[in-house]
């Protein structure tokens, strides 16, 4: 059994301590936070600690920290022979250079604290510069998900970006869509099954392949009647996006 | 038991062919097309013609046709007493003043020809100036959906924008991240699990709620390297949305 001491209360941590739970090769030992308050949750299930110089020994410490966060910790950390990995997508591997045995486990998936996930099906991205540790990373990985992949910093950082785009901004698309309803006092429900059935499209097919819509149709007249339905930073937005769809499309004709 | 005639053999005719097959209240009784080549695939089920001049008798009259040939369409039909009923999100209802009874029957759901749509969860928004006619559009409607709403030309004019920025808009942020995936050899299949994530959130809290991501923290090291990763086009688009989000979320901090 591998001991583990898991760095954060937050989203990912929480999670991972649950997906740890019942495992029968990897064990969280100990959870640290610098505010005792966020390790309330924690108290009656594991050990605990406030104190980066009682540190628990271990096979692997997990830092699921913020960004932000990340370098301050790794900063104060006494130095260890223990594997440490963080857990971002955005943060390279080189952070954790003064630990000999370091590397990167990102699972990547949108995460609320109270719903619960099904890790198996979350793709974990691992990296580190060393053939042994990575047989441990990827053991740890594949403990929980089974969608484990080696990914260069350069790789996650780009995959990062593209996660912007498809959730963060996606995201931001249904808002607008949302608002709209709501000022024309129309349920938003109505919009449920197009958005799911959208998403699942785009998984079994390239969502290049599955454009549809007045952009790529050049349905100039559908256009700007939409336009005139809209806010001046709607228009901006749905200008852009069609201009965007029409740039791409309209090379391929 | 009621008589359809179907106009048009495009997505949505072909599902809502589909979808009347087994129907013990309404009988699609003919399917009319300009062309006798699209009706090839209906002509061993039902009666087919090219020729509006032969359209058969019916209680309903079913125009599944393009927009822009909607108009056409109702030009060269010959007058009727018939319910005729259009399915287009964008056109209003009053562009079939000409025929005394006259309704729109729109599902809001994105087809595929090939991929089977279940049409009992698919929104059917349905209008009409007239409340006899307004109850056969209604049976009709619920004889295959459970979500039926009565949505007037204004409203589903509002909803047909909505669905272009969370379904079609939606499809081109798919297509970008995937496009970023491609260029730096990652596959877009780690993305999957995250675009299904953020899309069923949507559907349980408003997505308003649910935003996360560098926009929304203000984390300007993080969209600053992200800009770096990207072309011209994709850097407009990112700016864009960034602006939009913190514009939005700025508001109410």
């Amino acid at each position: 059994m591998k001991r583990i001491v898991l760095f954060g209360t937050g989203n990912v941590a929480t999670h991972l301590f649950e997906a740890y739970k019942n495992s029968e090769d990897f064990e969280i030992i100990q959870v640290y936070n610098h505010a005792s308050k966020s390790l309330q949750p924690f108290k009656d299930k594991v050990a605990i600690t406030t104190d980066l110089n009682k540190i628990s020994p271990a096979d692997i410490y997990i830092l699921a920290l913020k960004d932000d966060t990340l370098a301050e910790v790794c900063f104060r950390m006494k130095d260890t022979d223990v594997l440490v990995l963080h857990t971002s997508g955005a943060v390279p591997l080189k952070v954790l250079n003064k630990f000999k045995h370091h590397g990167v486990f990102y699972p990547l998936q949108t995460f609320s604290k109270n719903k619960k996930v099904d890790f198996s099906k979350i793709p974990i991205c691992i990296e580190t510069n060393n053939q042994e540790d990575n047989q441990l990373i990827h053991d740890l990985a594949s403990g929980i998900s089974e969608k484990v992949f080696d990914i260069s910093s350069e790789q996650r950082k780009s995959l990062h970006v593209a996660a912007v785009f498809v959730s963060n901004f996606v995201n931001f698309l249904y808002t607008e869509g949302e608002s709209i309803c709501k000022e024309n006092k129309v349920p938003f429900e109505i919009l449920h099954p197009l958005i799911l059935e959208t998403a699942t499209k785009a998984l079994n097919i390239s969502p290049k392949d599955a454009q549809t819509g007045p952009a790529i149709r050049k349905d100039q007249d559908v256009i700007s009647s939409h336009l005139e339905l809209l806010n001046k930073e709607q228009q901006e937005l749905y200008s852009l996006l069609t201009q965007s769809i029409q740039n791409l499309h309209g090379k391929e004709l």
